[in-house]
């Protein structure tokens, strides 16, 4: 059986596109092949969120299925593909085997994902059961994305005798998922020893980005085939009589921040354009996180895309400006500068009476950091340029970020990325080029920004560490709140200073309300600040 | 058989706060009645969402239950109590009937709600049945919150033969609710004619009210006693030897805006209570919607909490500033006044060399907005007064509110009310002193307020008609998209003008992005702005 996958990228809602893409795809196989696979959902794109909810949204989905059917009418080949079916007043995660103007089989997804990012409880009803199809005489199960995950499915699979598995997914990026996919197949198929094919969805919508990296397992639990990761793909799988799958085990080898640099490439590249957007524009301030989210955005959309603007303060050294320019210099880019010195005055000026005999505090600098937010939103506006914020995953989890100021913008690449991973990344992207990059150079970000010592230049002589514990003992404490959801007492109990360690708790605990108007970004770990995470503001629990 | 209602305002996370509540009441009541009576989740407080997640929250939990149970030892009433409860690996969302120092039985919740605003299938297993108990003679069941919204449950309960049913909730607001849950449990009860208690908690956090008005039905299907609205409140029902409940039927009469007024009120209230704030600031225009929000933060809070502050520019009238002025005399508050053109000027100063010949538009009135904004929150930040947003709900469907601008703050009462319920709200109040105000005079809103045409004054001569439908054609149009879940086609059909309804249509979808950086506010209609709509920003779905 010769089976042809298709690993696209598609955008929910956008049913005329994917229609499209589906169907030109289909065309150019529909006499050469036996099946043709997309992925889950693909009509409708995943996840399609409230939009199911919507029954003229489902109308719409059911037309493209009529249309997709009727394309297949005398053609050699079948279509198997992800769709939201309602049948009897339920609405099911569905795959559909269409063929010779019909549809064959429907196989529904039995175990719906309801945590961390995932709400299909909300939307969908599970099968009861699995279910298989002799199909071209091979004995076929379909499986859909979470169905895979559940090891109870492998015995179920193994009592139907089944040959071959497909399993259509849309499987969510983090840092390590490719090895936890591969790691859970292989278990997934120790005692079953058939051939599954993986088939994921590639693209980013919002905070969720799919990595693609589709793969082949045969009985032996070999990894026989990979499809690109970050890129639509397309490959031919072909089985024996018996559905076997032959080939070379291949080993994969790839850096984690080769890996997450190419994600953030994608999420940024897929938000810009998914939301009618050309080009982008951000503040660079000197400092190492602005210089990052300056590589990332020309390595997605190119430098003439990409708007870079120094928006000095008295506070801010010439140094910083130097290494700015620099940095921009390396990027092919025009560094624009605007003087916000005056509007500060005129601000404190007008405030005086009210200030009064109050002391200098926070308030001051947030100013600052509100008339660069100001001035970049005013941009923004005027030229259409999308504004990216550059809020660190640290910054943002102990509130040292200015709502309204430095938060301002409609992505944030780095919204889930520690404080010593931006470090590592740079460091990477000095020594490397991304294989998605629209910039081939290296050593773009000058050595001054890695190597200085971090500030926010909102005072004088202001350092970071005034404030806040250096950022490895830091980040190692915010990944046991937030990742692990330790307890305070444990992680005093690892070794770090209890003074340090419940600071940073009340820190992370009070900016609840920050994070919750804080804009998007991509999600990198496993416990991102979207829709992973989900807690009331007005909460109380502290200890 | 004595049952001791409580009904209260419990805090999330805050196990001390609660445990301290329950104890102290059950003290009073420990040996003059059979039965005290605390609502859903309790212990925790509802929604606890992601602490369920935490082992070392259920850890604190189980305390508490443990401190509970040893309490009852000895004493004459028992105690049931809504708590998280780990079994064996799956939580449940369970009914502890607690006697004498021991658990006599734990009841699960078997409907788990997954839609709208709730995600319990995210923590909760649900029970596999309803089961009942023969305590102090009586059959007895107990239901918990979605569990009686499901009509199959009561032809269990029937075919069980309890006698009585107790229903412990946290059944959030909307303004059709509380005859929602009348009109339910009636029909619930119509095959079943058994007594009824309901009990509800009230109090807010962060998007959900609970509205209390906790009640009793009786085998007739009359309700017998209703618990105050908005309020703590308890009450003793007395069954006879069978379980039924004597009483006279009540009918309930309150208007609509009563009803949401002091929903608001409480909103906002235990916002700023809860978050560990004491007073507020908000910007004062001269419109309506900043004028009825100043009237309902000193309705909340009382004058000495509430700062008002006038940021006039060039555009604004002196008939605004008088009609601000006329608004805070009546409130008792002093208004402040911070001119602001000479910042905007600035701002336009600094921009002139990048902005060139590019066209006056839409940027140069966000810029005022924002430098309102940062005043604002310069003001919170330097004085601790949580900063009021003042965006009606119709506003934040369309986008015409500032992000980072007048969309400022940590709460925003009218985010779920559209503009014509806004000037319905504000004749209420002119006309009535809701019954939770810390205020009790009435008419503080100036008639011209009222009756002036609309307008945001970031131009000359602005008014919102110009770039916006009148608001009681839009309103009508966006109610049929949000609430209604209705297709371009549709809204169409019901002889609005097509032209203004796909422009209404646009401007929604186009303003995503916004509402997902939006304050919270709280949840009123049946489909709020907060947990309530989950849509991915880059959908493209739009006919």
């Amino acid at each position: 059986m010769k089976i042809q996958l298709a690993q696209f990228n598609f955008t929910i809602g956008d049913l005329d596109g994917n229609y499209n893409q589906i169907t030109n795809f289909y065309s150019k196989y529909h006499n050469s092949v036996d099946l043709v696979v997309f992925s889950e959902l693909a009509i409708s794109g995943y996840p399609p969120e409230d939009l199911l909810l919507k029954d003229y949204f489902l109308d719409e989905i059911e037309k493209k299925i009529e249309s997709i059917i009727h394309l297949t009418k005398d053609k050699k080949s079948a279509i198997l593909i992800g769709a939201p079916i309602r049948i009897e007043g339920n609405l099911f995660n569905s795959a559909l085997l269409i063929a010779d103007g019909a549809i064959i089989d429907i196989f529904h997804k039995k175990e719906l994902p309801n945590y961390g990012v995932f709400d299909e409880k909300r939307y969908f009803t599970p099968a009861n059961n699995l279910k298989n199809i002799k199909f071209k005489g091979v004995n076929l199960a379909i499986l859909i994305c979470e169905d895979i995950w559940h090891l109870k499915n492998a015995f179920l699979l193994k009592e139907q005798q089944v040959d071959l598995i497909i399993a259509i997914n849309a499987s969510p990026f983090d840092q390590n998922k490719f090895s936890d996919r591969i790691a859970n197949v292989k278990k997934f198929n120790k005692h079953l020893q058939k051939n599954i094919i993986y088939l994921n969805q590639i693209g980013a919508c919002d905070s969720l980005i799919f990595d693609g990296s589709s793969f082949v397992i045969n009985k032996n639990n070999d990894i026989v085939k990979i499809l690109l990761e970050f890129e639509e793909d397309s490959a031919l799988i072909e089985t024996d009589k018996k559905g076997d799958i032959a080939g070379n085990p291949i080993e994969v080898k790839i850096s984690e921040e080769d890996r997450i640099y190419n994600a953030l490439i994608l999420a940024l590249r897929d938000y810009v354009f998914k939301n009618g957007f050309k080009n982008m524009v951000l503040g660079l301030s000197g400092g190492i996180d602005s210089a990052l989210v300056a590589a990332i955005a020309v390595d997605a959309l190119g430098a003439n895309n990409v708007r870079l603007i120094a928006l000095p303060s008295k506070y801010n050294s010439n140094q910083s400006y130097i290494d700015a320019k620099k940095l921009s210099d390396n990027l092919g880019i025009n560094l624009e500068q605007i003087l916000i010195q005056n509007i500060v005055n005129e601000v404190e000026n007008v405030l005086n009476p009210i200030f009064l005999d109050q002391n200098i505090d926070f308030t001051e600098e947030n100013i600052q950091s509100r008339i660069r937010g100001l001035l970049l939103m005013a941009i923004s506006n005027k030229f259409g340029n999308l504004l990216l914020a550059t809020g660190n995953k640290s910054e943002l989890a102990v509130g040292y970020a200015t709502l309204y100021g430095d938060m301002n913008g409609a992505y944030n690449p780095l919204k889930d990325l520690y404080k010593t991973q931006i470090y590592q990344l740079s460091k990477w992207r000095n020594a490397n080029t991304p294989k998605i990059s629209k910039l081939s150079s290296k050593n773009i970000i000058p050595e001054n920004i890695i190597i200085k010592e971090p500030t926010a230049e909102l005072r004088a002589n202001q350092k970071d560490s005034d404030s806040l514990p250096d950022y490895d003992i830091l980040d190692q404490i915010l990944y046991l709140i937030i990742e692990e959801k330790k307890s305070e007492e444990y992680i005093i109990a690892q070794n770090f200073d209890p003074k340090i360690v419940k600071k940073v708790i009340k820190m992370f605990y009070n900016n609840e309300f920050k994070r919750q108007q804080a804009v998007l970004g991509p999600k990198i770990s496993k416990m991102s600040f979207d829709k992973d995470r989900r807690y009331q503001i007005g909460n109380s629990f502290r200890t």
